[in-house]
């Protein structure tokens, strides 16, 4: 990151990427990655990767029977070298992580944050997110990527009289994206070394018409202000707003 | 919950338990619990009781060997009649769930928030914060307890020569407190009632300086606006002031 | 450990907490100790402090269908700084030890062995201990506690007409209390200083009307004689006669 | 089980095989069972059948290093088809189960009774008894097989110079028998059909020289009184004894 | 082993136990080993010892309902002293190790490979072999007694009228044997030591029509040639008739 | 499966996808397919899409310490959607199936039959692959693209002067193709329909000199005769031989 001041002096951070501070990475969005599942996408975030399918199931877990609602579940996992030094399989391990089921929770109530039950109906949609390359940003990625996916499974199920329709059910579009204070600067889509650095990191989960579904800030290294929150959230505002634009458009081909 | 208009003809709302919207429920915090813990604390927030217990080691663990620098853990758990239904116990259940391990890790995250590490040197303090009754916000008034416990813990090893002083390992204080959108108002310090009927549910660790260490907003039945988003963040500052002096108060008894 | 002579000459041996060699700690019993369960209590043997609750479910687990008869079930845990140094959570290890197991059988034996299996009809309870402070003699106190417990979850379902009478289920009081040698001497109620000093170790589990349900007697450091074991189970009567007088005593308030 | 009457009028009773009230079941131990083992026995007691394997390895665990004493544990096992219906592998449910924890230490506990930890030295004994037919008294049939192959064990480590002498290690013998309350009488190893009516049941591990290592009585059915528990001892320390004859006569052969 | 001429001055190789290249180790098959399942055997192949019981029982599993089909399935384990060196049981591992697996699933296809599933009717077999000692090819020996362990119970089967001709169901025998290529020479039944020294290890079941059902060959230390391959499986054939003649005398006897 | 005769009255058969009985679907092996490991490949067979990555780390397993060598060890996983039905994870399942077991090691034992250890010198390759897209023939593609992507992770790890060079470790290439029969009609490379319905079916790993490394061949349906295994290894062979072309030309991009 390199601070210089132009013409007007005023400073400008230059990060490590060249991008500007308010600057999504490129951000590209694959369906029908692969054939088998009602959804399937590949989302790419800069240099992070993710597989994202969707699972529809007629019928729902035991405990939502009877209830005339449907249920939307997420699972994440990263492969073992999806990162720089290789992690073990938490199959191997007997166990999954903290850090594995935070995200799967987040990622699912992000999802049911606008899925209409009623409208769903006794089905299930099964979300899993699989980061083949993780260079910051997974969760969120993960959330955008997750929304297509389904978004692809319902309108299989609508075409298989399955559901009646697709667009009843999402009520609203949903994307995620990553926001933190980076040597006292707030920036927005962090990769992981600005992520490792950051004195505070937020996840911001927001539909398309602007409002919140998921926040999550933490700031292990330095409290923040509210100021500074304000800042974050301008930005994720803005993030958001372009990887919606994004999903419109992957959604639009066919 | 009921709404009445005052004299003015300005609207309020009477919770279930007479509480104002911007009313804690009563807090008590008891040191010295029990015996054996070098901090221990019994927070209760209404019907909520938390044991919080404080162990202060030498040593860290192996990958933070030789840093110079100390760790702070936490683990959480409900005590299976915690809740008005019995819920299995992980250890029969042979894992631990991802709503623990989030709430753990939470916990974690809020404690190490104010602790410089440096001044602790390579000691560890490990948070136990056990659930004896659960009537919503036990991961909160956990942050709060926990707190008492750790510099009770800190004090302990100050007196036992492990640090030089505990003053300097605590930065600032730290209390958590939930908010929540309930009917379309934003309330502080939600009971189980409330909370099962709110729309947006918020988590707010803050320090005693006023600054944020964590953030969790969660809006699984209707998104939240940036309107409300401030508003719930007014009456967490509110309520995390209250808590600090309640944490003040009982720390300044020996 | 003193031992001294009386006037007589008669040695006399003054424990290190000042009890006579047949006298039992002080004994506490209270009832409704926390508000959701049908039966709580917290009882406290000297410093050895359990939390037991009592879960009075209808119906019966799979293999005990349509037999006309209830079930009685414990389980015991210690929480992590019930003792002067941390112990894992068993939920984290991702099992229960042997020790846990042991022990959980044991109560559950104990308290099937007063209950009457048919007058229960098809419903359950469910005892959980749970260790806050452990001073020698958790799981006699286990049992001890949890007989209260019982009983109080049982008067709620005759209340609630889940059962036809809480006195026909119960045919019995139960109580347990440790016994051992320590120096050659036998002795009531050890704490764990004695109990680690302990040649023999007993627990003994008596009913009100003198019976035994349940002898556990282990001798890894020297084998115990005849006479040494009708010594432990003479300390052992008188022990479990005075904590049924704290039982009879605290169920009597209401 | 008949009640007839002698020429004198008292009562007598014959059991469903023909024995008397204290009377053992034939006992075979066969030395060497196996050729990989340090001790290898096979020990059968009328229908139970238990190979008992000793491992003798130089060292301890790590808890008891440099101790200057040695260590003596034990595990128990069912094979699948040692019962009249097949049981599922604990390995393959993935936990040791309650049951098989509480056998593996009461037999630890067991042999460790008689053996001098400090002649024993920084090495270990391991024993594995592993069930491959069960009618009744699989613990007590393998407390006092895995006697023998201990003592086989020791030997060849004496042979090896790894110890001293095994006759030093081991301070005396120690065998244990089923005794229990059937139809109101008491009687001597129960087999699997007794077992199941017994009203009580106790295990009882004794010395060669007739003292108690372990007393394990219980009573689910109906409890038992001072008078009954007398003679069971009685009876106890009658089987122990010819059990202690056959392990005397088994291990003077070689 | 020893390489020598014979006097047309062809190369002869002596093994280490005096075994001809194509001759196999003494087998011994013990049926009605132990009583309570519907077939126990013991298989001895030369220092190797597996006892295998089979288990018959009306009904399939869940996936198999309604199939008209029968289901056969295996499980291989070995006894912690089954070799020179104890190894830890997997049920305290608290998981089945690849190993195991990888065995249990080899046993269970072989044996399949004879069954005729719509005879069985929806009825299963569960085989279960566990090692007593082993000398190498424990899991060839298992197939070969589990063979006659399954026939056995299918007798039983049909003796009690829950199968209608066990000779129905059973549509060929089967036995397995290993094979390898030791110092470059093809040798048939190979023990412990010769396996440690194989360059190439196969396993060849076949039935007694002497068509394979499964073949396994590994070369960890040098691949194998066609020809190679060709001399193996010339040696596996002659192995299975002989053990399947030992099949046949074990199963004439009743 | 059509058959038809050609003009010369030969029966020829024509397979669902149109290929004939020798023919491999189309390969595609694409290097460098993410950026962290030292190895990374997608290989392509038909519809069956793996991803193969491999680590390379200096040092080795505890149990390989000091004894010059190197090892290589594998484990294989498929997505949850990488089939047609959703596949429960197995870290949530919390163990590893027995059918990944058996893979993962078959894959291992493959790439360890080309490398010298000794070369290898004491270091570690660790290959994962991940089957994103199953169409039969998952394990062999598997092992195909694995000795590619371990090529790579050599040549880093030689650049790097981790080793002295890349041919010396790697003795020789490793393909393994599938082979069955198909209604007594031996074929190669089999997709997922061909493989559900194949009578018997063989993966069969060769080295680039024509040598075996792995051979595993099970008939669940139908036994199989000398001469169809011959017939199906001389598919296999034809196969392997085109596989290693496919990555000798992958190879030789740069």
């Amino acid at each position: 990151m390199v601070e210089i001041k132009d013409m007007l002096g005023r400073q400008q951070v230059i990060r490590s990427d060249g991008r500007q501070v308010d600057e999504l990475r490129p951000v590209r969005i694959t369906r029908h990655f692969t054939d088998a599942p009602e959804g399937s996408v590949l989302i790419e975030c800069g240099g992070t990767r993710v597989m994202c399918t969707a699972t529809f199931t007629t019928g729902v877990p035991r405990w939502r029977k009877d209830s005339g609602q449907g249920w939307v579940t997420a699972e994440y996992a990263m492969l073992p070298r999806a990162t720089a030094e290789r992690t073990d399989r938490e199959s191997i391990r007997g166990k999954v992580g903290g850090r594995t089921h935070e995200i799967s929770r987040l990622i699912g109530r992000c999802l049911r944050g606008v899925v209409d039950m009623k409208a769903l109906g006794e089905n299930q949609v099964q979300l899993d997110c699989d980061v083949l390359q993780a260079d910051g940003g997974t969760r969120t990625a993960s959330v955008t990527g997750a929304y297509v996916a389904m978004v692809d499974a319902l309108r299989w199920a609508e075409k298989h009289h399955c559901i009646r329709s697709a667009d009843r059910v999402v009520r609203d579009s949903i994307s995620a994206v990553s926001v933190g204070v980076v040597n006292g600067t707030p920036m927005l889509d962090l990769p992981y070394l600005e992520d490792s650095q950051a004195m505070t990191d937020m996840n911001v989960a927001m539909t398309g018409s602007g409002e919140f579904i998921e926040l999550q800030g933490t700031a292990e290294h330095r409290p923040f202000t509210r100021k500074e929150l304000d800042a974050l959230l301008d930005l994720a505002a803005k993030g958001n707003k372009e990887l919606q634009a994004a999903q419109r458009a992957a959604l639009s081909l066919d």
